[in-house]
């Protein structure tokens, strides 16, 4: 199956407020975003794919001249693939905080002059969903086919439902939850901690220091990986391999020993090379906050009453110990109660959270059996 | 039942070195211990609790004027308790490398005249096992009725029998495991690169600038206890409990938002006053290093073939995702393959690796129906 092939991200600035949950506004914003296939003539092909935690708008393709620089879920979109370019026309944007482009903390703050740092205002999955639904309204798109996402995309996917019921048809939520528990939301606060506890933090304001809290963001980063891997495919993955090939134990604390830790320190080290601290803690308290059985006593179901008429397609994978299966049975129980038309596949898969990025045949046929079946309706 | 009542730390001093597993010696060393019961005419009714990560040789009893110094295995051990004091002659002694008495980074290298700090040697499993065979020998005790341990001391006791098959009759392993797995050895790494990038650690040299690397340790104590708990647990402890009363989220990135970063931020707060960075570096890798079957090619089963003729009694809870149960049945099986006599308890507790703490009655019920077992071979 080909590529989407070159691509070339676009921008769209919005000088109208961005109203935010918390009260605050975003003014003055720009979001960058990409599209691949062709918008059909009325305009009812569309298909918005949301990003998770260290992804961006850059979905599918290639930019030319940067080898290696395929989307993020370039395995998955493209012509004749799952989510087929030849049929539909698929949108990445890249979310208000992200450090990829869209304005984020790294930018001007219109109110100071300087970055903005750690005074970007906290936004949360609503936030994106409603920037979200300007670009795809800016764009002429007055109902999207389905909006698609895993993990954090996948809780965006499912706020477009309670927003936005009317502006589309299908969701394609994909080890998601609707809400993180004590144990994630402990993950995110030790991340959290271990960057704005960096003196390099400077209290967010590290732009002005010519610094950047790379020890926090290492921490943070190793700590992500464990768990977005499942403990079987990293002892099949690593074990207690070592990192030499001597017999010999090096008898260090500090020095690598095991090549799991050589593993980890390289991702750290990669990711603190390029990821912004300020969208770091932005991105994971937005997880934090997702909760749309808040606002209704914590019934589930009641939150999507409104959903009533959309179709639903939920996937989650059996070693995914961050957002198990139990918590994707959740969401299709509450739309069950509601009667509302839901497909749930639970995908024997070994690699944990992170087999939503994969290339696994079973995922990978429902999602196509699913986007044909989408495809077939419009006909 | 009653406690053992007020007790007293001992000292020991060796001046013979102890060779170490890593090739360079400890010399010049105390061990602190505590003892608890009488040691009985024949000297055949001791038993060896072994510690963990974040106990000392203070098991049972309190200091006196000091309220809350109850020991860390004050539930299980006393007069009338489960590991009964009116019977045993019980001996806990605080591992080389501890920071809470006997000689480790804190104290006076010989070699210098500074304190170790990193330049403590690395210590295993085996060479704590080493010096508690040392002390027990001082003690006048030729064979211990049994040694226990819980968790990393759970690995102490199943050394003993490797290393010292023929100076006990019984090992109790508790919640332990044969060898840290890959994610295990990833979650002591996070926590160690913690620590070792904090500016305050000064290549572990800390103690001559005044400073603790308080900001490592928090976050190191606050990854540990998310492994302890189990995932159930802490949902029902705290779920997605708010800190504050109000019906508001506070959105933001730092304050504390969720009960669970507030019980975090505690644990890692009160750790940091009291535990030695290089300890927890020490310890960690003491962790990772313990693999009896290494020497072996692998093989669990040939390395306790040296143990044919002990009896065992191993103990796993099921919620505890840190050493679970498959790595108990792992050593349950070596040792049936040997034709060792082995007892196994799989608890139902909801408490996860934590669970070999608490005072869960049937745990205990085990643990003393175990316990009379020797005590009636004794007779």
């Amino acid at each position: 199956m080909a590529s989407v092939g070159a691509v070339t991200p676009q921008q769209m600035h919005f000088a109208e407020p961005l109203p935010l949950q918390s009260g605050a506004s975003l003014r003055d914003y720009t979001l960058v975003y990409e599209t691949y296939g062709t918008l059909n003539a009325d305009r009812s092909n569309a298909v918005l794919v949301c990003h998770a935690l260290n992804a961006s708008h850059h979905v599918a393709g290639h930019y030319a001249g940067q080898p290696k620089s395929d989307g993020w879920w370039d395995n998955l979109v493209g012509p004749g693939k799952a989510l087929d370019t030849d049929h539909f026309f698929v949108i990445g944007i890249n979310n208000p905080g992200s450090c990829f482009g869209s304005t984020g903390p790294m930018h001007t703050n219109p109110d100071t002059g300087r970055p903005y740092g750690a005074d970007f205002p906290v936004v949360t999955v609503e936030d994106w969903v409603d920037a979200q639904a300007r670009l795809i309204k800016r764009l002429g798109i007055t109902q999207l086919a389905a909006v698609l996402g895993g993990s954090l995309g996948g809780m965006q996917a499912l706020a477009w439902t309670l927003r936005y019921p009317e502006r589309l048809r299908h969701c394609v939520a994909v080890a998601t939850t609707p809400s993180l528990s004590a144990q994630n939301i402990a993950f995110n606060e030790v991340a959290r901690r271990a960057i704005v506890t960096d003196p390099d933090f400077h209290g967010g304001h590290f732009y002005a220091h010519g610094v950047v809290p790379k020890r926090g963001l290492r921490v943070a980063r190793m700590i992500g990986h464990i768990t977005y891997l499942s403990d079987d495919s990293m002892e099949e993955k690593f074990g207690r391999e070592r990192k030499s090939d001597s017999e010999e134990l090096n008898y260090s604390t500090q020095d690598i020993e095991f090549q799991i830790e050589s593993y980890l320190r390289y991702q750290g080290d990669k990711f603190s090379e390029y990821f912004d601290a300020n969208t770091y803690l932005l991105i994971t308290r937005a997880l934090d906050y997702f909760d749309p059985a808040r606002a209704h006593g914590g019934d589930l179901a009641r939150a999507f009453a409104v959903a009533k008429g959309k179709k639903f397609q939920l996937v989650s994978f059996t070693t995914d110990w961050r957002f198990s299966p139990a918590r994707s049975r959740e969401i299709v129980k509450a739309l069950v109660d509601n009667q509302i038309d839901v497909s749930y596949a639970e995908i024997d898969a070994p690699h944990g959270h992170d087999a939503f990025l994969l290339d696994d045949p079973r995922y990978h046929g429902v999602m196509r059996a699913y986007f044909e079946r989408i495809a077939q309706e419009e006909v």
